[in-house]
């Protein structure tokens, strides 16, 4: 499986990957273009990334975005002189002037800061064009095939990401293996720009955010504190039969209950400044809330008996995000998790670790979110610094984890010296719908903050002992697992999570009317979602409306239906529609509600 | 209805209160007793209060409130004494001469700053005893039943309540009609003692408070989570059939939104202080949801057709209480609020008010609150400083919610003078287990606050148009409304609600555990909370913790069940016991929590 990034890759992986070749050739055969149609272009940074490749340029007069085909087509000309690719190995000094003297003083400057580090640098030549490069690259440019790549778009990127420095012209490029992935690909981000959250999140409204309350501060609206509502309601079903018990924490706290837990002073940057009352007392804004549910653990004395203790929470928390790294509900400043900490004893983890997996698969196959798998992180026992000292803990609580995991029947890679001070964890990774790799939620292992906070529990053998503590978040926040949500369902959820349930059209509003509004009535005294359109407009306009809303039911009703009370059923996700009895609808409409259908995607079976 | 507490009470109707004149006369007979007893004891004040009496006295040595019993009956000698009560008015100089003389220098003091506004003071005089008074008394204190009061506690409070003026011992007494009415009260507040909601958390594990989160932030432990969880539930299901909608908003937000509510700086000292981020801009906790709600309105445009607009939400609200004032769940910092805001044209505004006062009805019959009225409070049209000046929205809106009120058929009384500035609004009162007024929940008409936030709809006449607002919260806040819940069930709550619903009990671990476990179990797979008790306690032991828990619902389990599939049910709330089949059980506990019977009174009608 190839799940690494560029920035990642080694030399060796590079070499291996034709298709990165292929990519940081075209930014040269770019580059040449651009200095052969204006000459005296200075050159910056020009790499492969990861859906194609892009350039750098200092040009000596502005540059027009609507020059990119002229550059695309002189381009498909160097490729078709099959010019080779030739790697020259030279001293610092020697490559610094060779660039001073063709006026790259970019190049020249970048060269000279390798110095530090290297004493030779490599060079590569393809044509009358030369370029500082560890490479590698393909062979000849013949080895490109012309239809393969096309030029995307231009933006501003200063030199060495420094605002203080030039203000260059990136030229980004889109190359794939053939024709077919280049359209693919595009085809892929058409339906992603068309279902982006924050589109669809306009469309049907489901939040809105102002400054006059807040950057990266989300106000849900009705739409969208249904989805909130009805997740978490599946959430709490879910977790209460898992044995989990609920609790209710305060958003704010005393800052000693965060210098127990360590967040200050080392997460400060990542909070809300504090608030000072009550005499110098500074209160802050819970960036999370495991102290929170240590305290409730602490609250009176726990024997064996009682673990495994999970107290969960749907848990709002804040922090401080740098307004420029906020995007939709992708990164917010507030948000709500699925948050809870599991309590156990040594013998306990490897059940309870293996459940949260198992929840997590749960939820994944529930949702259909395809491809998933685990990263699996150990520590280092070489980095006694970075680490707990505490060998038994790791090797205990890493070989367990590791069974289980190998248990799961899911796709799973380690990675060595990843785990984070206090005990290994266990990710879960997804692809966005570009194909881009997210972690969607951690495990954390924790065998270290219990100690920090005194948790206790008397054994059997009447001794204190120190719990475990399992961190686990398997639908993440709000924010973050619904804008994934509506992006995956291209907007239209399914009946038990829609914001509509069922949408009852008359074929007149005159004859039918009565008629509709009954069966909607009985619908909402039943705690359905449900509306009859009874407005003005056109039947086919309001059918239209309905669709547009991506209402998963609409009911047609006209003189056939309001003789028999029955309803003829159109559903969004499926083409055909067919005629039932009203009771018989609401028959099969209770049960997906219960069963929570996934009736968005066509091919679900209904339940009978 | 005697409404009227002590202090707010005129001239006049002191005069028509008999037992405040009692009350008031016990006060001079309690300094008569303790100057008879502690010669040059110095005198304070010495009111009538809601229970009885109190007097702040300097004593020259210590004071021992072991010594009560002796003044108590130095008390019952004087009143045996038959002394009568005389009023004389001197000049105020003459007055503080004769106090100072007497060494009454804290009497004296107050005599010459009532010289600001007085020329005349009154004393009244009964045997040796003289005081400053405006009475009124009783005539002779022979018209004191003697058994009709006792003292019962004493207290330090500062002269003129100044922390930085001398301390005086506060002696506190209890009176009454008569002994049945004072033995009445005190066993009323036993009870209320016993059934003190901090009593019962405690008890119970309903929340904890620590120092290390904060003064007046509850942590909500798994039991009074639930309590919590399924009052929302309700509230929830009943306001989307009341056509609710609901939204979700931060818990912070940037100033500007508070400057355009008026909360800055008006409302600053309630407020937690700023947070300043993002170079400068201030982000306050939101004391109130409304400006949110306000700003999801004004989102997008809006059309008269979506009026009235009911936007709902149980929004977490953050106010700086001073750390004296907090108690319990009564007082607190952090709370959590049964909100909602109804947006509608004038034409709606009957109709919509109606409906909120019929839902406090609704709830408070189901929760069997008896004996509240409602509390009109109008507008003065001579105080045009105090008012918002728009006549014709007064009248209109003070007569509709007028006639609503009067349609409703439950106690109210109208207080011209007592609206606040932007519009009319109907407090609800009950009267707490001490029969203490409160203000249980305020609904308010605003007419004002959308004009500050320009919030417009479009009417039919295709003009822009203000609507009106509703502010309304039934339950009030989760804290609150909890508190006066597990005090008014002691601590007994409904299946419905309860932590724990149904407790299985076998008669014997060994021979029927698995039965019970299987029963516990099949009633967990239905989402009750549902426990089998499988400890090696003894079966006795075992019932009286289920009692002492409150659990509503007892299944014992023995031979006879096992071998029918039946139970014998015992219920917290009825003496008698019942063997009848689980799945009849099964199909009553539906019914119950369904309906949400209050099963904890014992004469409620159980669904069949």
């Amino acid at each position: 499986m190839a799940r690494q990034v560029y920035s990642n890759m080694s030399e060796q992986e590079k070499e291996n990957d034709p298709l990165y070749k292929r990519r940081h050739s075209l930014a040269h055969v770019l580059a040449e273009a651009v200095q052969r149609l204006y000459p005296g272009t200075r050159l910056g940074f020009g790499p492969a990334v990861d859906n194609g490749f892009y350039y750098d340029f200092q040009f000596a007069e502005e540059f027009d975005s609507e020059n990119l085909p002229k550059i695309e087509a002189e381009m498909r000309k160097i490729i078709g002189e099959k010019q080779a690719f030739t790697r020259t190995v030279l001293d610092i000094e020697e490559a610094a002037k060779r660039f001073e003297e063709a006026g790259e003083i970019l190049k020249a400057e970048h060269v000279r800061e390798l110095a530090e580090d290297h004493k030779e640098v490599s060079i590569y030549q393809n044509g009358e064009f030369t370029d500082l490069c560890a490479g590698p690259h393909v062979e000849n440019t013949s080895q490109i095939p012309s239809d393969c790549f096309a030029l995307d778009s231009v933006a501003g990127a200063y030199w060495h990401a420094d605002q203080s420095r030039e203000m260059l012209t990136r030229i980004y490029g889109l190359a794939f293996n053939n024709k077919k992935d280049l359209k693919e690909y595009l085809r892929q981000r058409e339906e992603a720009r068309k279902y982006d959250h924050r589109k669809l999140s306009k469309e049907l409204e489901f939040y809105t955010m102002t400054e006059k309350v807040g950057l990266g501060l989300p106000l849900w609206l009705p739409n969208g504190t249904v989805l909130r509502e009805e997740l978490e309601k599946f959430a709490k079903e879910t977790e209460q039969r898992g044995g989990y018990q609920r609790v209710a924490t305060p958003h704010i706290t005393n800052e000693q209950l965060f210098y127990t837990s360590g967040h200050l002073p080392y997460y400060k940057d990542g909070m809300y400044p504090p608030m000072q009352i009550d005499d110098g007392q500074n209160y802050y804004l819970k960036p999370m809330n495991c102290p929170m549910h240590h305290m409730i653990f602490s609250s009176r004395p726990r024997s064996y008996r009682e673990l495994p203790l999970r107290l969960a929470e749907y848990g709002n928390c804040y922090r401080y995000e740098g307004s420029g790294s906020l995007a939709g509900l992708l990164r917010v400043r507030g948000m709500c998790m699925n948050d809870a900490h599991i309590y156990c004893s040594p013998e306990q983890l490897a059940e309870e670790f293996k459940a949260v997996l198992d929840l997590h698969s749960f939820y994944y196959d529930k949702f259909r979110i395809e491809g998933y798998w685990m990263r699996l992180s150990l520590h280092d026992p070489k980095n006694t610094k970075k680490y707990v000292d505490n060998p038994e803990a790791w090797a205990q609580s890493e070989d367990a984890i590791r069974q289980v995991v190998r248990s799961m029947g899911v796709d799973f890679e380690e990675v060595p010296g990843e785990a984070a001070f206090y005990g290994p964890k266990v990710d879960f990774q997804i692809r966005n719908v570009l194909g881009r790799e997210e972690t969607a939620s951690t495990n954390q292992l924790d065998f270290a903050v219990p100690s920090r906070f005194n948790l206790v529990y008397t054994g059997k053998d009447g001794e204190y002992h120190t719990p475990y503590c399992i961190h686990r978040a398997p639908l993440g926040t709000h924010e973050r697992f619904l804008a994934f949500l509506m992006e995956h369902f291209k907007g239209a959820f399914p009946t038990w999570m829609s914001p509509v349930q069922v949408m009852v059209v008359p074929v007149s509003v005159e004859k039918f009317g009565d008629y509709a509004e009954r069966l909607a009535a009985a619908l909402r005294n039943d705690l359905y979602r449900a509306q009859a359109n009874l407005e003005g407009d056109s039947f086919n306009k309001k059918i239209r409306a309905a669709v547009t809303s991506k209402i998963p039911n609409i009911l047609v009703v006209g003189a056939n239906e309001a003789e028999n009370e029955s309803v003829t059923w159109r559903r969004y996700s499926v083409k055909d529609q067919r005629t039932l009895k009203f009771t018989e609808f609401q028959n099969i409409l209770a049960k997906m509600c219960k069963e929570r259908t996934m009736d968005n995607f066509a091919d679900v079976v209904l339940p009978e």
